[in-house]
């Protein structure tokens, strides 16, 4: 993009930086908000600058929040003896739209990977084993199925043991409303394994 | 989006504003703003800010520019007397990508669409009309060739004709690569109604 005045290139290249913005939809998304009235603007770039000033991590489960705690957490109705660990709050959120979970929840920022050189100190780990109490009765580790989400899963699993909390993952087999011929085969293996009385 | 703290709230519903963002990319944008160290962040509310109020129409062609003059207008290399009428910045930039046309434009900033109530007095015609003198040879109108594009077109040739320049349109045919059998129907009789000696 070597056209065009100068802070409309900027603008391009910062949305261009995005993930899964190509030079296109960088583009398009600069001309839409030229296009804006200059109040509409400024309201969009407050709405940034706002949400990285006042969001920040939970005290206890390290879920985002603007207060002390977050409102999973400072929620009185939530069954304080279940936490369920998660990478990122994105997935927290994922799981709280279901409105099925009524525990709390711990998110770790990321998982173990050597090859981003992201070890389990940079994770929100000890904040976890920090909470666990007599109160706790059940972890549920809820970090993806690929391999850094599994290796975190026995990592933290691993030292949870000692301390005499019962540990689970979630359930893997066939999403609700596949067709099984087209289930790829570690799922399908998993639904077979994971097989339950009716 | 019910969940999480207002200001991500707020930053997400920003970004599912714009033209083919759904829920879940804005979701995926958010999280990238909030990931961002804060010092980025507010670069990237500045640029946002910085482009609305920097950036107004060109005086000569309402191209848009941070300066009274566009980059183009401003080129004492341009070819003056040709004029290439496009509908909005983006189609200028497609033009000048191409690094052929050596004329100045005019951005008309929309088309005549009674069905959204926009009527010539709202495009630039005036504009355009006002910039025409002995020294123009030929306007070239580069709408689109949709109904609006072409009807656009029809009714600033109408306008033009008795100034005595010359008006064009550009070529429609095969795209350059294409296959034949792949063409649409209209595409294809445009080719071939528009064939040229070799």
């Amino acid at each position: 993009m070597e056209y065009g005045p100068i802070p409309l290139r900027k603008l391009i290249e910062q949305f261009e930086r995005m993930p899964g913005i190509g030079r296109k939809t960088a583009q398009r998304l600069a001309f839409y908000v030229l296009a804006l009235p200059c109040g509409a603007a400024r309201e969009f770039a407050d709405a940034i600058t706002g949400a990285c000033e006042s969001i920040h991590k939970c005290a206890l489960c390290c879920n985002l929040t603007e207060s002390e705690f977050c409102s999973v957490c400072d929620d009185e109705a939530r069954d304080k003896t279940k936490i369920c660990v998660v990478e990122d709050a994105q997935d927290l959120l994922a799981i709280e739209r279901t409105r099925e979970y009524k525990g709390t929840y711990h998110v770790l920022h990321g998982v173990i990977s050597p090859l981003d050189s992201i070890g389990p100190e940079q994770l929100t780990i000890k904040e976890l084993l920090g909470r666990i109490n007599d109160d706790t009765a059940e972890i549920i580790i809820a970090t993806n199925s690929d391999v850094e989400g599994e290796t975190t899963a026995m990592y933290i699993a691993k030292l949870l043991k000692p301390l005499g909390v019962s540990v689970s993952r979630p359930a893997y087999g066939l999403p609700v409303g596949s067709d099984l011929q087209y289930a790829d085969e570690i799922t399908l293996s998993r639904a077979i394994e994971g097989r339950r009385l009716i």
